[in-house]
C-alpha cells in the first residue's frame, strides 16, 4: 500500500534544504555517522509495519549522548523535524520517518550501566533489548517482567516510547507499571529526568504522561527499569472448548474466582491448525477455541491455583484440560502460541495484524462479532491474542493479489477495531496508535479531549518537531475523516494545527 | 500559624463582588446549596491540615451532576476560581479555600452506582467513602486495595486527586493503579472521561495525569475502580531491632529476598512507647524499633513467606521475632500502628506530620541523618511509617505555646525534606504537595520541569480557575523562595505567571 507520509505535516514545516542541512551537521558534528544515500537510506524507510513506507531526508547513528543534545539543538533552530527510533520493531508505525525530516536511531546506544539487585532495579539505555536486561539480571535470580512478542529484538526506549505490553501483563503490568525512572532530552536539547528511585513523585505524573506518548514529548535517553524476582515454578494448564464464545466465558470465569494468572492466552481454530502443522505443540486440533493458561508463584500456591482453574475451566464447558506434563511440554504448548503470527503467515499470502482491547465480559460477544464480520467480509479471520486482558490481536488473511482483497482486509479491521470501540474498548492494546491508527483515534476521543492532548504536546513540544503526524490526529484530519464535528466552519484552537 | 493565601494568586485573577455572584447563583441553581454567612462558612476554613486557614467567598453543596456542570460553566464566564473538595481529610492543604473563590463540596455524590463481581470494578460517585466501597464489595469477596490511614473518613474524589496510598500499597500499588476511569468536568463545564473500561487506553494517558493533580485539571465526578479478590489469610510478624538502623536495613533484605509483603511498617522507640501506652497493642516498649510485617495470600503461600521473613529478621539481627497467635493479635499489632498518631498526639502538646519518600536502600543513612537532626535542632522526632516503599512520616513534636518552636519543626521539617531529595527521594509520598509543600517544589524541580508542569495545566485549565495556587509553584515563587534561576532578571513564559 506504500503510502507516502501525509504531506499536509510536512507542509506546515518550512522546506529544509537536505544538502544545506547535512554540511551543517558534518560542521557541528564531525564524528557523527550520518547516512544520506538513497540505498543508504532504503533500509530505514518503515518500521514493523511494512505496509507503509517513507524514505527518510537523513539518518543519523549517534554515540554519545552529547551528539543527541546538539543534534536537537540544531534541529530546533532549524525547524528540522526529528523522529527517534530505536530496533524498528515497532508494529503502528510509530518510527515511520519523515521525508522531511531526520530519522535518529537511537539503536547504538545499548549499554546496561547498572543491575542492583539490593534496589531492584537496572539502568539501561535506550537501545538495550528487552530480552537483555532480563539476561543481565539472571544470575540475582531478577527478571525484568513485560514482554512483548518482539522482546529478542525490540529496544527498551520504544517499549517506553509505546507503553508496550506482552504476554505475561495481565499479572505484571505494562511498561509503565514497570519503570522507576526515565531520562530524556526535550526538543530543545534539554535534559529532565521523569519520576524519581522512590515510589512517587510530586507535581503531575510525568513519567506516566511520557511512557506511551509514541516519541512526541521527547527522546529517551535512560530508562531505570524495576526488576522482580523470578518466579519459583511456572506451569501450565491448556484447555480445549467446542465454541470460541465458551473459551471467551472461560476467561472471566478464572479472573472472577479471584487467580490472577501469569499469562491467560487465547487461540481459536484456525489459528491452532496453522500453529500445529508449524510448530507441533500438541494442540487439539479440532478445538474450536484453546486456552493456555500459566500459573506462576511458590510452588504449593501453584498447585492450588491449577485445582482451582481446572474447576472453573471444567464448569465451562472445557472438553478437555490438560496440565503440562514437565517443563519440555510447557516450553512446547508456549512456542505454539508465540509463532501464532508466523505460522498463519504460511496459510495466507498476507495477513494483517489487528490489535484492539475490550473489557474482559465483553469477549464472548467480540468474538461472535467477528465470526459475523469475517463472514460478510469473506475473508478468515485467526484469532490469538491475550484474552486475560482482553486486549485481541485478530489476524485478517488476505492475498494482496486479488483485487480488492487488501481494501476489504482494511475495512474489516476497522469495522473489528470500531466494535472494540462501541462495547467500552480501545482501538489498540499494546502496539500503539503511530501513523497506522490516526484516523480511529477521531473515532475514538473528540474535539476537547483531542484539544487536550495537543495542548499537553505543546507543553514539551510547542513548535510541533518530534514525530509529528504520529499518535495524535490534528483536528482537521478529523474532520474530514469525517468523525468530527466543526462548529460554523471553525475548529477550536488552529494555531495548534501544525502537529 | 494560620497563613492567609498568598495574595498573589487572588491578586492575579479579577476581583469578585461576593453580593453580585450569590444573587446570580441564586438565579440560575435555585435549589442549589450555597453556604454564605461568616459563621456557616468557618467550618470549612481547612482540610485535614489545620494550620493553613482561609475563609472560603462561598460554599456550594450540590447533589446533582447538572449543578456541577452549570456552576462551573458560570464560574468560568464570571473567572471565579473553583476549589473542589471531597471529605477534607487531606493532609497537605490541597483543598484550603481561597478568600476570592467557591469551595465546591462534592461530599453529596456518595452513591455507588455499581459493584460488578465479574469485571471486578466499581462505579462510585466522588463523595463515596473509601471503606465504604469495600464494603460494598464485601458480599461478593472483594475489596478496594488503597487504604489510607483516613479510609473511614476519607472520599474516592479526593483519593483521586491526591494519589493516595494506604499500609498496602507496598503490594497492591497507589490509586493510581487501582483506577480504571474517571468522569471529569472540565472548567469550562464540559463532561470528559479518562481511560476506559478495557486495560489499555490509546493516546497520551492523561488518567494517570490526572491521579494526582490534586484538582487542578478538572472536578472528578464519577470514579471507576478496580476491585481484587480479598486474600484468604494475612499474617503479621512483629520484629524488634536494638537500632533503627539496623531495622531499616531489614526492610531491604527482605524485598531483596523476593518476598512482597502486603504491609511492612516500621516504628521507632518514641512511636512505640506511645502506642503501647494508648493502645496496649503488646509491643515491645524496650526496643529501638519495630517492624510489622504482613504477608497475604492463599494459605500455603503464606506459611511459606512467614518462615522466610521470619530467617531475614533473625539474619538482620533482630532481637526478638513474633507472629501474631491469632486474628486477634494480628489486628491489635494493627491497631497500635494506625493510631500512632493520635498516640503521639497524648506525649506532646503539638506535633508536625512529614510525608517524604526515599529510595528504600538509604533508609538506614536517612534514619540517622534525622536523628542527627533531631538532636541539633533540640526537638524530638517519632518515626512511624511505610517503611516498604520508602514512605516516611517523621513527627515533629514541638509545643506551640514555647516561642520559636513552631518556627524550629518547621525548619527541621523542611531539613529532613531536603535529606530526602538529596538521596534520591521526593517531597512527598502520599500526602500532596497541595500548599504546605509549594515552596518545597522549587527545590524538587527545575524551571524545565515547572514550565512543562504549566503547559499541561494549560492545556486542562488555560485560564488558571481550578484550585490556583496548590501543588505546582509559579517560577515568581520559587525565584522568591531562592532556589530557581532567574535568568537575566527574566523568568521563561511570564504569561504562565497567572496560575
Amino acid at each position: 500500500m506504500n503510502i507516502l507520509y501525509d504531506e499536509r505535516v510536512d507542509g506546515a514545516l518550512p522546506k529544509v534544504d537536505k544538502a544545506a542541512l547535512l554540511n551543517e551537521l558534518r560542521e557541528c558534528l564531525p564524528d557523527l555517522d550520518i547516512l544520506h544515500s538513497e540505498e543508504d537510506l532504503k533500509p530505514y524507510e518503515c518500521d514493523g509495519l511494512s505496509a507503509y513506507r517513507t524514505t527518510p531526508m537523513l539518518v543519523v547513528l549517534p554515540e554519545r549522548l552529547e551528539q543527541v543534545e546538539r543534534l536537537l539543538k540544531l534541529c530546533h533552530q532549524r525547524r528540522v523535524p526529528v523522529v527517534a527510533r530505536g530496533a524498528g520493531t515497532g508494529l503502528s508505525g510509530g518510527a515511520l520517518p519523515l521525508e522531511q525530516g531526520i530519522l535518529l536511531v537511537m539503536a547504538r546506544f545499548n549499554h546496561i550501566l547498572e543491575v542492583n539487585p539490593a534496589g531492584r532495579f537496572a539502568r539501561v539505555q535506550p537501545g538495550v533489548r528487552n530480552l537483555a536486561i532480563s539476561q543481565a539480571a539472571a544470575p540475582f535470580d531478577l527478571y525484568y517482567a513485560p514482554d512483548p512478542s518482539s522482546q529478542i529484538a525490540c529496544s527498551i526506549g520504544g517499549n517506553v516510547a509505546e507503553n508496550a505490553g506482552g504476554v505475561h501483563c495481565l499479572k505484571y503490568g505494562l511498561t509503565v507499571h514497570n519503570l522507576l525512572k526515565v531520562d530524556i532530552l526535550t526538543v530543545e536539547g534539554e535534559r529532565l529526568t521523569l519520576g524519581s528511585d522512590a515510589l512517587d513523585s510530586p507535581g503531575f505524573d510525568l513519567l506516566a504522561l511520557f511512557t506511551g506518548s509514541e516519541g512526541m514529548l521527547g527522546v529517551v535517553t535512560e530508562v531505570t527499569v524495576k526488576l522482580l524476582p523470578k518466579p519459583q515454578v511456572a506451569k501450565v494448564l491448556l484447555a480445549a472448548f467446542d465454541s470460541v464464545e465458551k473459551a471467551g466465558r472461560a476467561v472471566g470465569d478464572i479472573i472472577a474466582a479471584g487467580i490472577i494468572p501469569g499469562g491467560l492466552e487465547m487461540m481459536d481454530n484456525l489459528a491452532i491448525r496453522a500453529a500445529e502443522d508449524f510448530i507441533h505443540a500438541g494442540y487439539p486440533v479440532d478445538a474450536e477455541a484453546i486456552l493456555l493458561c500459566e500459573l506462576d508463584g511458590v510452588e504449593a500456591d501453584v498447585q492450588d491455583d491449577c485445582e482451582r482453574v481446572r474447576q472453573v475451566l471444567e464448569t465451562a464447558g472445557a472438553t478437555e484440560v490438560r496440565l503440562a506434563r514437565d517443563e519440555a511440554e510447557r516450553v512446547r504448548f508456549w512456542a505454539g502460541r508465540k509463532n501464532a503470527f508466523p505460522a498463519v503467515g504460511r496459510i495466507s499470502p498476507d495477513y494483517y495484524c489487528m490489535d484492539g482491547t475490550i473489557p474482559r465480559r465483553e469477549l464472548p460477544g467480540v468474538l461472535r462479532g467477528i465470526t459475523d464480520l469475517s463472514a460478510e467480509y469473506g475473508l478468515r479471520v485467526a484469532n490469538v491474542f491475550h484474552a486475560g486482558d482482553g486486549n485481541m490481536h485478530p489476524l485478517i488473511l488476505f492475498d494482496a493479489n486479488q483485487p480488492g482483497e487488501l481494501e476489504r482486509a482494511e475495512a474489516l479491521g476497522g469495522k473489528i477495531l470500531e466494535l472494540c470501540v462501541a462495547v467500552g474498548g480501545s482501538i489498540t492494546g499494546e502496539h500503539g496508535v503511530g501513523r497506522e491508527k490516526i484516523n480511529q483515534m477521531c473515532a475514538q476521543f473528540n474535539a476537547d479531549e483531542l484539544t487536550i492532548f495537543h495542548g499537553v504536546k505543546a507543553a514539551f513540544d510547542p513548535t510541533g518537531l518530534l514525530n509529528p503526524g504520529k499518535n495524535i490526529p490534528t483536528l482537521h484530519r478529523c474532520a474530514e475523516f469525517g468523525a468530527m464535528h466543526v462548529h460554523m466552519g471553525q475548529l477550536p484552537f488552529p494555531e495548534l494545527e501544525r502537529f
